[in-house]
């Protein structure tokens, strides 16, 4: 099977951005599976791991995602549609996530109390900031995902044009969570154009200091 | 050479948060190079690439940054550490990129004056509209950025915790910008403790639509 199994550097340079999707094949609950098992290790806040992921499979709720998401066809024609979702309250995993920590010996007791207080009072701050927060890790998880992917022999496609209101109505989506991205996954009908510009090192690396490019 | 062009797969599971750094061993500019070649190949809304990434290597630099860092030690015995920066200014590449898009055939001209009129009315969003915005992209990039270093032989502590105000004070980073994360780069000193729990898919996969979970 083509294109399973790659090289790192392979996986990387070879994901593309695809919003054109073979209608006839489908990815299978085993693949799903894989996939988020990759995705699970990516690294978050405190390890707090704010991300969930709905997948839409069904014909009729990937149409209705569509409608939310301007139109885009590429929703409805890829395999399984993911609706990335992040968990605005610090505090939902931290009780548990930080009786880990003690007990993996990453803490002392102390260290614990004195890092979940930390947490607290992250989970006091403004919507905007815990927003900012749960998305940073998120997207992480997010990469991860079009990479996997890729590995698999998938394609996606990140999406953030969509009416989030939308989205959180027909997909019973709580208040509190924050809808990251919607990425399409699926096997590729054709291949993307060539690549689009991306500026390089010397464009957006500085070094010791900012520096007006 | 240990863990060099590894398979995907590898390079995902083996990657850790390491805190714990070989002060004797320092990163090379041909391997931030090759590192930075593999970045920007992240995804981004509109393909903006609102991502710029400050390289701190100097003994006395990153002593500042570890005092921005509530005294972390590693951000001081790593190689590098990175400052990872957004331009939180959507309209920074638009220009050109559209004008990219335009050549390479990704849109019409009409195409490209619509889409460009959406990232205008981007641009007039609040700051912390724009601010999502810009860490959603910078993050895919910075998780492309911990995995391609892993693949390198190299390992990376992704960090939220410092005192943004004096980052950008220290580092002339002007206002606009928002500081994604930091990320320590350099070769390992000793393994970290076990990897900490990760929920699993039964946990965070919901399907077609959100249930509690």
């Amino acid at each position: 099977m083509k294109n399973v199994d790659m090289d790192f550097e392979d996986v990387v340079k070879q994901r593309r951005s695809v919003r054109s999707y073979d209608t006839e094949r489908q990815v299978s609950d085993e693949q799903l599976k894989k996939l988020f098992e990759l995705v699970k290790l990516s690294p978050s806040s405190y390890n707090l791991q704010p991300w969930e992921f709905i997948v839409v499979k069904d014909v009729e709720n990937k149409r209705r995602l569509k409608d939310c998401a301007q139109g885009q066809k590429h929703v409805e024609e890829c395999s399984a549609a993911v609706i990335v979702i992040a968990d605005t309250n610090p505090m939902s995993h931290a009780d548990d996530i930080f009786e880990d920590r003690l007990k993996r010996g990453y803490y002392t007791a102390e260290q614990k109390e004195r890092n979940l207080n930390k947490v607290r009072e992250l989970a006091k701050k403004s919507f905007e900031e815990r927003r900012v927060w749960a998305v940073r890790s998120t997207s992480l998880a997010c990469m991860t995902l079009m990479l996997a992917a890729k590995d698999m022999g998938l394609s996606t496609c990140p999406m953030e044009g969509f009416d989030a209101g939308c989205v959180k109505k027909e997909f019973k989506i709580p208040d509190g969570y924050e809808i990251v991205m919607l990425i399409t996954l699926g096997y590729e009908k054709n291949r993307p154009l060539p690549r689009l510009k991306r500026y390089g090192f010397d464009d957006f690396v500085h070094f010791e200091k900012y520096e007006k490019k």
